[in-house]
């Protein structure tokens, strides 16, 4: 879940929504895995500089520190990801998201057979980067090498050199090759969303439609109407069941949105092999 | 869940089934909540005296020190209880089981209006046990309650007495008077349950047939076939989907196995208010 | 330690200081425990209402949450606290401050005997906050004892009738009689701190000497040249080992600080006996 | 600190010591760190196969299932480590012991500029073992260097492979070459035991005497008169103060013994490079 917008308390979003994030993470309706009990992390941007992370390996729904957290802090521009793991340890270190200076990284997903990948992948970062992975999350290792492959300059560029030097090793070593990708990169001033499969459907990745439609949908809902123009929630579920604010961001796409402005740019996502 | 019988791996029966306790707890089916994944406990009793315990605040789905146990730890009777906290901290000192000397107690279930009849009850205690309350649960308290009723001599009518009293009080105070009672009690050579609530269902509970039933209905199940007579598993919702293995304890019922012995006593269970 | 003054990025005081608390969690040189790793928090107050608080039962040393939410919250008014725990469970409910509505609370010491006394010291208490009572140590009885008796209206009163209260139940019970309580309040405009033992030297309290002392002292110190008017610092044991910076609170003795002000009150901490 | 004799009680050697490893954990006296708060780890052996571990974030001092277990589990084999990061993630993939198959490793000292060679040396490993790596310490990747190079054939030569080979590529990096190396490794019949460093005195390891000695030495100790022939402790500081009972082992030497048999060989550690 990421909010980019005007500053809003982080409660807002976490907690006083139907069928919030943390509400998701006990009982999910649209994700692979029905709960997200095995850690979670908050990364907010205030001012300036480096965002903050708050992670923990315990379940949202039972942190009472990320309520006290969500209670007391502003922010234009945030992400949450609750985790189900798979195979890997439910430690502080797996937690999305991951950070890198300005940048937040967050992943719905999962690379097939990826203990069988990981010495390869990790060999492909910037050797730079090798002593920056601290956990055993393949979530950790794509973020390094799409960093690594120029995330800085252009995200979805480097997260399609990134996918497709992953799917190419994956083939090359006679492996699964399967990559469930939806993303979310933000450096604070513009946010980037991936939803993309090698094959069959992506995991699900929707965003709220304009300020306009969902006034014109809604005129008399309270919250609604504190809406801004650029205000963005994207999602991997929707919040509540209030049918035309959610817009489905189509398969194998990026988008990216400006900081307060309007969707900038969207258009096919296609892995790029090395 | 409860097992009583012959010596086995804890491992056999919390991870090598199918809709174990362990898989119950990030799904399960018929208790009140899907999700168990509020911390947990293992209490075991090993030659003599005290039974262990082994209490964590993490879901039991992800504890990998529990793996680790289950795979070593041989026991002729252990307790698991898995924890949806309703309200109460999530903290070792509010898991399940509890233990007081030889004495094991589980609950599956909760106390209406608990935290407006605390005092009330924490006043019932023998004063001696006051100090012994270490978390913020309603279990802990009915556990206290039980032994200043006699617990340790007869274990069905000092909880018969407890619920009395906290339906008493409860309704003395104008409470919502509901008490939903599943417990389990162990001293190690008897195991008593009980299925109870003040009005509704109770929460399920069901205990495996003899050993004679379970072989002619599966005769060719290699693992049934290492069932002895007197071995007893005691659960909330059933392992499997083998039909007729299951016998629901009838709803207001309390019964108690002697160890490696038959059924030796099924009653009615009826509060005795003080 | 407790920070009341100018608005200060956390970080600056709990991580970018000689033998700051952080430091002192791991080797304190005068507090009765040489290491206070068994949990620790933090309470803010930020513009208005109710303080937050981040507690966690893992050494504040190690704890990769602390480091970010310091560096990246900033408030004129914090207290932070790390524990020894002596009997009682290490888990966020034992964890100090404590905090009622604008309130918080955080002591260094302990009731001798206590689990003898907690019966009746829970009695005492206002029955509606009987249940407001999670965890198991004795500062949180303490604090809603003090509750109990009006630390709202008058906060060094209400902490005279509290110790009062507990002496004579101590004496009444044949215990031993030794309340050691070096106490910080706080409702964000007022600071109030207590310095008391029953018999005996209580433990350490500074405070920070008025600006114009420390530009005199420290004229070229870059950091201390941007103390204002009116900042103040508690702590148990001072920060660095610059001479005369410090003030020691005398013994049994309370002192309370209006926000941005001078010193309001200094006078003897006498125990009122109900 | 290991165990390695007759069948004990792990409490016996664990908490029913003066000065033993838990009370070390909080003020150690002769190692590189008073406070080793940063997790801890237990790893014994029972009748057959893969020893169990039980490994924990949390101080060994606070942890109440460390005591449960201890008091119910007897093992004539076991090593307990106590961690003081340095620098990476407290998270129980860092915590020793670290197992493979029948094998146990643990190690008091550390890889000076670790993070500038964990790539190098993780590319020294055996491809099929890269994906084993979980944690983010230099300890893991030792033990699976040292499993690369035949630990499991001969520990000792695998060791000193390993350390040679790290000190070469230190020094080809132009990184400080030290290695702090006190190992301890136990295949369930065998303990072998290093105490090297590349230069300056190594850390601290001993072992006891012979039975005999202890016996003329301390012939009315109640406790020591149940030693047997065989009975070893060997500890990185000795648990008490009785003269005599401890030998220290020499600097850059390992020893091994076999299960309750005698010393079965001493000789230099010298690393041997690629």
């Amino acid at each position: 879940m990421a909010w980019f917008g005007q500053p809003v308390l982080i409660d807002e979003l976490l907690f006083q929504t139907k069928h919030g994030i943390v509400d998701q993470s006990l009982h999910a309706r649209m994700g692979a895995e029905p709960t997200n009990g095995d850690g979670f992390g908050l990364g907010w941007y205030d001012d300036g500089g480096e965002p903050a992370l708050y992670r923990s390996e315990a379940p949202a729904w039972s942190d009472a520190n990320l309520r006290e957290l969500a209670a007391h802090v502003t922010s234009h521009a945030f992400l949450v990801h609750v985790r189900a793991a798979i195979g890997s340890p439910v430690q502080q270190t797996n937690c999305h998201p991951f950070r890198h200076g300005r940048w937040l990284f967050v992943h719905n997903g999962y690379v097939a057979d990826f203990p069988h990948l990981r010495r390869d992948l990790m060999l492909a970062l910037d050797p730079d980067r090798f002593a920056a992975v601290h956990g055993s999350t393949d979530t950790e290792v794509l973020f390094q090498l799409a960093l690594t492959h120029g995330l800085e300059d252009d995200p979805i560029t480097a997260l399609e050199r990134t996918v497709g030097l992953v799917e190419q090793t994956a083939r090359r070593r006679g492996c699964d090759c399967l990559v469930q990708a939806s993303f979310g990169v933000c450096d604070g001033s513009t946010l980037w969303a991936v939803r993309y499969a090698t094959e069959g459907p992506p995991r699900s990745l929707f965003t709220t439609a304009g300020v306009e439609t969902v006034r014109r949908l809604y005129p008399t809902d309270h919250r609604l109407a504190r809406l801004l123009p650029g205000d963005r929630l994207i999602v991997s579920e929707p919040f509540s069941d209030l049918p035309g604010l959610w817009h489905e961001i189509p398969p194998n796409t990026s988008v990216s949105f400006e900081h307060r402005g309007e969707l900038r740019d969207q258009r096919p996502f296609q892995p790029i092999a090395p």
